[in-house]
């Protein structure tokens, strides 16, 4: 019964759910949240109400299992960097983050969808990037990863050679704290006392 | 010419050396180095020496290319957690790491087959473990994900929803810092001005 509902087209994301080797399906609308506001004052707030609004979303079309949404954003001086719209706007956001620190949070929403319960969270890591000089920048934009990707990079791919360091979660910075996951799974008692990868109830 | 030789059967490693999309050859000695002393005190110095050990016993088959050698550590309390001999001692690990943080170190050498030319460095990475239960910890073990891993566990693999947050670079952890090694790289000027992924020479 509590099979696990993906409210998020994300290929990354079920890559990492992969870990915990759960049984899930992917059910997503096809409406797009975006961060209306630039500013990051209510960051934490927003993201968590965006991964709320995914699940809702999805809740309604169910009347069995745990709905899953998450929402990432990538903040910088008090901005959030959106998907790069065109190659300009990557290379915008490269230069930004070169040589600097930003924020990666993830909101995570858990909805029983036979009950009122659901559990939200937010996951903050911070990113260094060292300094990226204007050829590796022109580099990393023309062979195009920054395309769908918050901030305009991706950590598991080329972009890894500019971090620095990073302290909290890697996976959050991939798209989906996998930490926190287990984590709210836990609040739902989804782990049987036999098996902390396989769910509770059968599907 | 400057073709990469990697040191190590590590199948990790390899997967990470895709990152830089450039090409490279597995050759590997036999010979398995471990470190025999226990204390931290010199483990910089150490692991550094046995990453240089791996190049060297390389070196001599090749008069072209660059050869590259990692070794990777544990280090908990003061302790260096080899891999766990059997069950029973990745158990006595994951007690130790469980609720604490504790230091991935590794050391890289590169050195030209061809010159007199070498370079090392070597990678920290704080990792925090949460509290880990005792049943999570016998599932963990049962499962055998420890096996052939330095400390006994995987950030890749189940091991990812123990660890609260890393300081540092998660590749490291992995086994194979991948920014440290482009910076390395780079050192043998490795890269051409028109493709940071690809080598200066054809092989």
């Amino acid at each position: 019964m509590d099979t696990l509902i993906l409210a998020s087209k994300s290929p990354r994301r079920r890559e990492i759910l992969k870990i915990l080797n759960i049984p899930y399906i992917v059910f997503s609308t096809n409406n797009e949240e975006k961060i209306k506001e630039e500013n990051t004052r209510y960051i934490r707030s927003l993201i968590i109400a965006i991964s709320k609004k995914k699940v809702w979303d999805v809740a309604r079309y169910f009347s069995n299992g745990l709905i899953l949404g998450v929402d990432t954003a990538v903040c910088f001086n008090r901005r959030v960097l959106e998907k790069p719209e065109n190659a300009q706007q990557a290379m915008k956001f490269l230069k930004m983050l070169s040589g600097n620190k930003h924020q990666v949070l993830s909101g995570i929403t858990i909805k029983s969808a036979s009950e009122d319960i659901s559990y939200s969270s937010c996951s903050v890591t911070e990113v260094h990037f060292t300094k990226i000089s204007d050829r590796e920048m022109s580099q990393y934009i023309e062979q195009g990863e920054w395309a769908g990707k918050a901030g305009g990079y991706a950590i598991q791919g080329k972009a890894a050679i500019f971090v620095e360091k990073i302290i909290g979660s890697f996976y959050n910075v991939m798209g989906l704290p996998v930490e926190e996951l287990y984590r709210l799974l836990n609040r739902f008692e989804y782990f049987t006392s036999s098996d902390i990868y396989r769910p509770v109830k059968k599907v």
